[in-house]
């Protein structure tokens, strides 16, 4: 298809499709003459991702470039790749410090506590200290009840999720990157709207 | 306690309080001279919610103020307020077009679809139809299966949280909306996390 056949596929200006090709965040089509190319499927599917990264996750230009390598470019740790790409999704968390030998001590129990393999420099342990302190400091502590419902839940919800992962890993880092940065306020959405209807079963009201 | 003592208790330098309690977001103390007041529990507790409304949760003292409100009065219909406080949070979502008599088609089918109690004013309704729109617009919508093992996992935890809701009303309010944005959170640490943890044993590096 031509330029502006991909654009309007892909819901997006002429202008916006040509910025990111020049930026590099679209590869280009096959050259049809010296002033026009030819686009495929692989181009509205990349256009998508890239203006979903920019636009409801949230990024700079500069981060979803980040992110593009690695889909690009998975290498050979799949397991790596994935958590490098998740560690660049938003919320960003602030580096350990060096000196400190145990950065994340909420984390790090709650994460024993539930019994999980994790990579201790995975930005969501850094994400889940912030968040566990954040509590702590309101006076509304999680319990360990309540970790372990959440930690259960949570689990359910990722066996689920990583079932239905892609086997190509090319495939598999744009669906490990969307579904935790897209499906994620589908979720709490769902969790605020699950209060509500079992409130309502309840019948505070009244 | 003197001024100095609640600062202390609750984490924040004098002058900050000084300022919540010109702003009204702090009940004034019970004077002991002309130029001393004596604080009790009660204001540390309500200094440690403003700190977390303004802090972590990220609301102006503008916004925090209208949740306060609710705290302080939450009136004789307990699940009407609930809805309001936590539709106050973060994230913001734009009004319905008026006109438009249908304005959020994907939520309301999915929430038909799990067979929900919900107020179609509700907050969260327009912000479950904007998540279920960016993950249709990258190309990949919720299916039905998805939809229903979250809103499964979330019921789940709603029956959790709502179970162990105070009884008394302010302190139902402050539950709510600490454990709606403080816990929101926590849950999606716990779910990169489960993702990690579930990769991790299926051996995905190898």
């Amino acid at each position: 298809m031509r330029m502006s056949a991909l654009a309007a596929a892909a819901g997006l200006p002429v202008a916006t499709v040509k910025y990111y090709l020049r930026e590099g965040l679209l590869h280009p089509g096959v050259a049809t003459s010296a002033t026009q190319a030819d686009y495929d499927d692989a181009h509205v599917r990349r256009l998508r991702l890239v203006r979903a990264l920019t636009g409801p996750v949230g990024l700079s230009v500069q981060q979803a470039r980040r992110i593009l390598a690695l889909v690009d470019d998975p290498g050979d740790d799949l397991y790596e790749t994935l958590g490098s790409a998740v560690g660049a999704l938003p919320p960003e968390v602030p580096p350990a410090d060096p000196e400190d030998d145990d950065p994340y001590p909420r984390a790090r129990a709650a994460l024993e506590a539930l019994g999980q393999v994790y990579d201790p420099a995975f930005a969501a342990v850094a994400q889940l200290e912030s968040a566990l302190a954040a509590a702590e400091a309101a006076g509304m502590p999680i319990s360990e009840e309540r970790l372990r419902e959440y930690g259960l839940r949570a689990h359910e919800i990722a066996e689920f999720d990583l079932e239905r992962m892609p086997g190509e890993p090319r495939s598999a880092v744009e669906y490990t990157v969307l579904g935790t940065a897209l499906y994620e306020p589908v979720l709490l959405a769902l969790r605020r709207l699950a209060h509500q209807d079992v409130a309502a079963r309840r019948d505070l009201g009244s």
